[in-house]
């Protein structure tokens, strides 16, 4: 089980100092190589400014944390709080076409990372996660979010489709990403509250949460060979759904 | 230096089974535990049938070949052969629009893994890296491309910017990706051959290259965070130019 109050790597930690999230931080950690690094630098004022502690260690003290690649850079902090569902609908702008990610048991940090990064990018409401079958939000997923996880609510759930229930009451249409989904992706008019469902890495989505979903949709791919990485798949939707708000 | 001789993980492994690249395969390694798979006894019976060895070795021994996640099957393959971009570019289908990606050093294993699969699905002609800079062909690369590096060219070069000025004499259009760019995306009409120039992670494309660029285009945010995985923003180019050839 990975440790997870710590945030490491250069894009990560610098996150924690956007949008005023720098209340999870306690300390952070810089290796005396990392001290040349401009980035590094930049996190040690903003660490300064906001009266962090910053220590230098020797980079074997570093590696204690984290086996991944640290970049010279750890923080230790706060683990991160799950939203709750609830209040990311009471607080959805009625004036836009909002978007939420469902992931139904992904289970590879470093998708649910890349997915978690895609979607803050996106403009997305929130992610939501099941408690059991998945991935957590960990070290390597927090890295490889560039630190998006501190940026965008993610929600923990006991039930996928309970959850879905709710998104259907608050007016979002429900599309499920299958490879044998009836209908291509972008033909599709995302003109409400949209979610994308997708499916864990080796299964998909289960059999009653699809049930559950208003539309499955496909990707076509231009060759036979139909294998997308669940994080490219959802950035391919959620990109789709962003250029047909005009963006 | 990863041991680039080998391919693990279920898809990857299965994956060396398709369009008759089994040439490559000396011998499979299976674990006691993964005869109890139904993908693994599938690739079992592929190898008997194509007259490969499979050998059943305790897990211990598949861990000596990689320390990532092989799921009880290691396969023991000679090297991939690069492609020569005058092969290739010989070889084009003159009835449609065709799809280069390059690779202006990605450095992590992961990501490059990741956008051979994605070029692999969208049917492009190649994927162009560069001999110095970038990460090569691994293992990982391999595990995370699910076994497309055998199934779609890749092309290693020395010099990024004359493989440009080739595809340039070969109708393609060059199209590189900054966050920068002067032109939304999917405003592009991509009606002629299209090759997309992806940056590295940490500093994008290098100025040369992108001073090469027909067109820089941008990827517009749903949000401030301007942070889209190299994977995960090649993916979406690609999908977009797919979307316009009516796929």
């Amino acid at each position: 089980m990975e440790n997870s109050d710590i945030v490491y790597g250069k894009n990560a930690v610098e996150a924690l100092f956007n949008e005023a999230k720098t209340s999870r931080i306690n300390k952070i950690l810089v290796s005396q190589n990392g001290k040349k690094d401009l980035k590094i630098l930049n996190i040690m004022k903003l660490a300064k400014e906001n009266k962090i502690p910053v220590q230098e260690v020797p980079k074997e003290k570093l590696q204690t944390y984290t086996k991944e690649s640290h970049q010279g850079i750890v923080a230790l902090v706060a683990p991160i709080e799950y939203a709750s569902l609830e209040n990311v609908l009471l607080n959805l702008p009625a004036d836009k076409n909002n978007l939420i990610i469902i992931l139904d048991n992904v289970q590879d940090p470093h998708n649910l990372g890349a997915i978690i990064r895609s979607a803050k990018c996106a403009g997305a409401s929130a992610v939501i996660i099941p408690k059991r079958g998945g991935s957590p939000v960990t070290p390597t997923v927090e890295k490889c979010s560039a630190g998006a996880v501190s940026l965008i609510p993610i929600v923990q759930v006991t039930n996928i489709n309970n959850a879905i229930d709710k998104l259907k009451e608050a007016n979002f249409w429900i599309y499920g990403a299958e490879a044998s989904g009836s209908e291509i992706y972008h033909k599709m008019q995302y003109n409400s509250n949209t979610a994308f469902v997708m499916g864990g890495e080796d299964e998909g989505i289960s059999r009653l949460t699809a049930q559950k979903c208003d539309v499955l949709v496909k990707i076509p791919m231009g060759s036979t060979f139909n294998s997308l990485n669940v994080s490219n798949a959802a950035a391919i939707l959620m990109f789709e759904f962003l250029r047909q708000q005009n963006f």
